[in-house]
């Protein structure tokens, strides 16, 4: 039997359709799917009535062999998927001794969990098979309906991301095994470039997207100022294949590339650092933290990230980060001489390698003529040099602060990847 | 003519569902939907192709007025959207001389950008029309059919952004207004309570969701240590029946409340602030420069909020934060001690009025028996006293510095509340 598997997400939850919450689980299980081989072909959102979740059922199994569900699955009366589910397989709610005790154990000490609304969580589906829930209380069900299959967990992200690795990518790699289902070698590629437009990217690509085969998709992803190539194939092509057109496009575009994996810039500037053994530090004016916090977002960041001083307001860019009060009135706040300064001082009050520093008007006021909203002043401190830039980063805050953190990676990276040429 | 409409959103791309991009944009748009009396029904991802974007189509106007597409709208060859929608409304491409002009005028400064890859962007379909996209080269395109709109807007978040409250709601808005379609009001009305499990609080409100019409929804949202309850109407209800229901939710939970809207903490934080003149500043140590970017996340705060230290490193507690490096030694760097030197030294150099320090251990290294990862200490100081506490906050790296960040802003509520209380 050769059969590979298609999978569906089914969200469901009011709050996903009121706007109330952003489904970041999604994003996160297709990527573990692709993974394992198994294609996502479509994500479906609905509503916590039993009407909108059969009717989803019903269209997805029409598609795909898995449907993974999350949501509504809690001990309150908005909750309602388990029972939607036993309707739709035509099982019904049995005490599970095992799931009982479990959750007995889990909150031992919390006698205010324990109560009779929780209780009503170790009520499962007869025809289920009830996964372990490490770290919460609602069951992992898993449903087998002919060669289909459906699981459902919960939709707060940690506990989802626990039992998908835990729990319910092992038993479909399991069931694909015990049934010979051959998992499709799906691949992806992506290259990160910045320094050109999309279309004139576009024109340059021309003749590789002529000459490349149909079955490897070539996809562009412009954000914050980065464009991300990608290469896909979903079984056609061999690993080989794909990276043989892979390295052709690397080679066509290497004036503009910045990275040749689909890593967050700030895991690659980390891991940059930690082969190095270097170190950095920053001074945040209109990035605010933003850059603090990416840098420290992963495991490890201690190894390479020493601290950073968020001097939103003037005085405490004077005060910790010895800018002259003249200066600030000379230059402007926004001002090369400014993060210069700021660089230059965070570098040595922590000792560290390198350093960076923003100064910019992220808005919506403090915008003039001479320096309009979306103006930003980066600067990078090295042990040799010091090096500054201004950008124009567009109108609205989020995006100018997103694209500030972005253009200061891309600076570092570069300035690291020279350093590195040097060894 | 009484009728209302009823929306869904399909976002397309292929990147939605292989987990290379988050779909931040649908929550946006739901919230912005519900505002103007418009319940969205359904979200649904799908990919690039053309087969999968007209049975997404057609099953989405099956079931609704108003279908809203992002995505897929590039010059480049991987994107198909304005294709496929020509191909389903039965028209064609023709050039636009406005678009051509506003394309022009757009990227006067950019002749990198006006190529002819480019110039395939003011090529429309005949039979939609052309809405201005101020911020960019995709023509947004809105198609009438029988009673029911489709409207295609890009997928870049700060493009769709502009183009639906500038162009497409009022353009709905207007439709509805001259085909005498009655908006439905939509109300939805959030407490946000903290410290008592859901379960428990479910069973606190058992009575009040018996008595409550069933018209009237009650929702639990349990994130991060808080609980979003909300009541929801679709029409139903009006503003008056739905408040009284709402006001005597508000008085069951009293003990427990934190917030009687549906606004992040930190924009709460920074409201009070901002009413009361006074500032805050920040030192952090686990949580890496989030609590800083939260607080600065939104226009106006440089008004409340003054800087902060990130002191990742125990050096820069050293050196920046005056914390002895024999306080360190004797009582470890996750300590009561160590958070309120941070807090009381932060607030000293800025002269903030309020200051909140954090240390603890986000994992996935650095757990001991004593002190396991998701420890943290949090101390507040304001102008009469500072306070300390210790939370353990779970496993995962970005759980605990999500948590320690809302642990520390309910906790500066409560003393901003107080303080307010007692002038």
């Amino acid at each position: 039997m050769e059969k590979t598997m298609r999978a569906e997400i089914i969200t469901i939850g009011d709050e996903l359709l009121i706007g109330q919450v952003v489904d970041t689980n999604s994003a996160w299980m297709a990527e573990r799917l692709n993974e394992i081989g198994i294609e996502l072909y479509q994500i479906t959102s609905v509503h916590d009535t039993r009407e909108h979740i059969i009717a989803a059922l019903n269209e997805a199994f029409s598609r795909a062999d898995i449907v993974l569900t999350t949501g509504g699955l809690g001990p309150t009366n908005d909750d309602i998927t388990k029972h939607v589910l036993c309707e739709y397989f035509g099982t019904h709610l049995v005490e599970d001794e095992q799931v009982r005790t479990h959750i007995q154990q889990l909150y031992s000490a919390r006698p205010d969990v324990l109560n009779r609304l929780t209780a009503t969580q170790w009520l499962v589906p007869q025809d289920a098979v009830i996964l372990e829930n490490r770290v919460g209380s609602a069951p992992l069900m898993v449903f087998q309906h002919g060669r289909q299959l459906l699981a459902s967990m919960p939709g707060v992200p940690y506990e989802m991301k626990i039992a998908m690795e835990e729990q319910i990518l092992p038993y479909i790699c399991n069931y694909e095994l015990q049934n010979s289902i051959i998992q499709k070698q799906i691949i992806h590629h992506t290259l990160q470039v910045t320094g050109i437009p999309e279309s004139a990217l576009a024109i340059l690509l021309e003749e590789y997207e002529n000459q490349k085969p149909q079955y490897i998709r070539l996809a562009y992803l412009p954000k914050d100022g980065i464009i991300r190539l990608r290469l896909s194939s979903y079984g056609e092509a061999d690993e080989q294949e794909c990276n043989q057109w892979f390295q052709r496009l690397k080679a066509l575009v290497t004036d503009y590339l910045i990275a040749d994996k689909d890593e967050p810039l700030e895991v690659l500037v980390g891991n940059r650092l930690k082969q190095l053994g270097q170190t950095i530090a920053t001074a945040e004016s209109c990035t605010g933290g933003k850059l603090a916090s990416l840098l420290n977002k992963h495991a490890g960041s201690s190894a390479f990230y020493l601290g950073s001083v968020v001097s939103y307001a003037n005085s405490v860019k004077t005060n910790m980060l010895n800018v002259p009060e003249e200066m600030i009135e000379r230059c402007g706040v926004v001002s090369e001489e400014v993060v210069r300064q700021m660089a230059d001082t965070i570098r040595a009050i922590t000792g560290a390698d390198y350093s960076i520093a923003t100064s910019g008007i992220a808005g919506p006021d403090g915008g003039t003529n001479d320096k309009p909203v979306g103006t930003v002043w980066i600067a990078w401190a090295t042990p040799n040099d010091t090096f500054a830039e201004c950008f124009h980063l567009g109108k609205l805050r989020e995006q100018v602060t997103d694209r500030a953190c972005m253009k200061a990676l891309v600076g570092l990276l570069k300035i690291l990847k020279q350093n590195n040429n040097q060894k």
